[in-house]
């Protein structure tokens, strides 16, 4: 046998496990059987929306070629993305500074080499995003959980960043968040883009979830902080998963460090996705219909759910999640999902991935799947439980 | 200023600055001027093959949700890349073994972090594919150069790796190679194989410019050894840069910590272009069509380079780059890159990117581009160099 590298221990990204059961119930299923809800996607059940898919065959059938972008991307989608900075947020950004990923996925490695090195710590609230530490763990990098539950909705606070020693490296926030839905205010996000950035502390913000808030202000760490560096993609709002198209709002030192690194690792996103969502932007009716289908779904449950058993859920501000604490049900998570799969045909997520300490006694329901699933889950749920 | 991660100091894919110059002198020249010759591109200039833009189209059209696909790619992508291996080489290869990936690039990253630790040192020949060094570099990892010439055809031996001492821990190969455009006979491959199964050397096998020889047998590493990584991409022969899409072949210690690391890093590769690689399968004629310009190109270069004075090339096995020791021309190929584009208004690349070392005395000329600028380019040249 050959050596493995330590990347090599990585652990999976669980829910795309629990996906590939329910797919496995749902073709196990009789004929004429009720189908199994489907509560555990973090992907929205609609595609691209109609002006971007059309960009992209009307590109293809003039025949263009396709070939590598800049490692940037284009250079009209950058401005774009620019553009629409200044215009959500109120905070100018130079289209410089912007940088068209494969994915937020493909972000986080270019923006965690950049800025760390192996044996740097990287904090982070748990419940967290799981690929936010194992790809840390990959690169030889310590992720560093802070606990958070109700009492901070879930979010980290300056006073938790204060009371470690020795001091991390970067922090990495989510407003909103996965699993938890929850947000940063704009004084909470500003406040600590101001802490990180006075005390050496590199900030990553993921704003992957923006445009998918009920209520509370959306707010970017760019407006706050000349150091952080931010997460975006077309994979939520824009509702273009399968594409893998994301972008960064990088700082000014690390833009050609992170354009060194990417013409290196990726060359360049996907072209044809990035004709896609250049379009995306002018598609604002059929998204805002998406999110508001998803704030139906969210009505739906935060209605249902407590009266069938599920009644400490954390406050659901944004994304499409209800991170849910069930250790009045069961000290086992894992289990529960399976018997939630098998006994009442609904597919949700234990909470292990997101927080390996505290997992088993939560569970993530995801709602951006079909309104007709979500107006039913509350009633099998209570049927289930009631058993 | 916060610090920066030592991957922040990853040099620039350096040809991707060429391109940049020669674009720019494109557009500053006056109407009517002889245009630049685009020999620094390492992608085709045509697009992907018809029935691949055609699929994508349809399943466009047909309103495809375009979502994830499974962090591996499409099974049925996965299973026709498997059967083309089979009937290319005659080695059956289990479509559980393929992983399809973020292009060739993407496919590094997964490799060299399932295979190898940080301080781990991978020989590779010189001169070599740049983004092989800078992404082990951007990972801690150390690239070891094997000095190569024209007396092993650019190529690694048996006994240059029993001669390093410390023995490296993984060994990348290429055939035919960038930029040198030689091959390794298939017995050559078969005994590299072994050695480093042998011995404990990781083997990574880039075979990207298969599909592209004019002569020479292709062989594949699977075929060889059991614990041979090989990485390909629909990005040469099948001329579909800019789709960002490959495969890996793994060996089975390295399929489940792949995939765990490609869940976290990529999710999936861009769904619409597995769609329209599936489709590129189907594609034979166009494909040799383009070949057949190559061809004709590497012949019209090398029935007219050394008339012009360009008399020192590799042999031109397979894919689409010349390798050329300009050292009786000058002692700074970046220099002369520059007087040759700003003078001659040809475009190529200086060999400083491929070889540190010996770099200053090499050029690498690329003919996959248009067959009249191949044509014209050996005039041109020898006008310009009998100046």
């Amino acid at each position: 046998m050959l050596k493995t590298g330590r990347g090599a221990e990585a652990p999976p990204f669980l829910v795309m496990d629990v996906i590939a059961a329910a797919n496995a119930t749902a073709l196990s299923l009789p004929p004429g059987a009720p189908g199994v809800l489907r509560m555990e996607v973090g992907q929205p059940s609609t595609g691209a929306p109609r002006g971007a898919a059309e960009a992209a065959v009307r590109a293809l059938q003039a025949g263009a070629p396709m070939g590598y972008t800049e490692a940037f991307g284009l250079r009209s989608l950058r401005e774009r993305i620019a553009r629409h900075s200044g215009e959500k947020y109120g905070t100018a950004v130079a289209a410089e500074r912007v940088a068209v990923t494969v994915g937020a996925s493909g972000a986080f490695p270019l923006a965690f080499l950049a800025a760390f090195d192996p044996g740097d710590r990287v904090a982070m609230a748990a419940p967290y995003y799981p690929p936010y530490a194992n790809i840390l763990t990959a690169l030889g990098m310590v992720p560093q959980q802070l606990p958070c539950d109700a009492t901070t909705r879930f979010q980290p606070t300056i006073a938790m960043l204060e009371a470690l020693d020795p001091r991390p490296d970067g922090l990495i926030v989510a407003s909103p968040c996965n699993p938890a839905g929850t947000m940063l205010s704009p004084e909470e996000l500003a406040a600590i883009a101001r802490w990180c950035h006075e005390h050496g502390v590199r900030l990553i913000s993921d704003e992957i979830y923006h445009g998918l808030s009920y209520g509370m202000p959306e707010s970017t760490a760019a407006a706050f902080s000349p150091s952080a560096v931010v997460v975006n993609s077309f994979s939520k709002y824009f509702s273009m998963t399968g594409w893998r198209i994301g972008w960064l709002v990088l700082p000014e030192d690390l833009v050609r460090p992170v354009e060194c690194l990417a013409q290196n690792m990726f060359i360049s996103a996907p072209h044809v996705s990035q004709v896609a969502a250049e379009a995306a932007f002018d598609c604002t009716a059929e998204l805002e219909a998406n999110k508001a289908a998803y704030r139906r779904n969210r009505d739906a449950l935060l209605a249902g759910l407590p009266a069938a058993g599920l009644d400490r859920l954390a406050e659901a501000d944004g994304a499409f999640y209800l991170w849910a604490d069930v250790s009045h049900l069961t000290n086992d998570s894992v289990d529960f999902a399976a018997r939630m799969l098998a006994e009442a045909g609904i597919a949700a997520t234990p909470g292990v991935d997101f927080d390996p300490a505290r997992g088993r006694r939560f569970m993530r329901f995801s709602y951006c799947g079909a309104e007709a699933a979500m107006a039913e889950a509350p009633e099998r749920l209570r049927r289930w439980l009631r058993r």
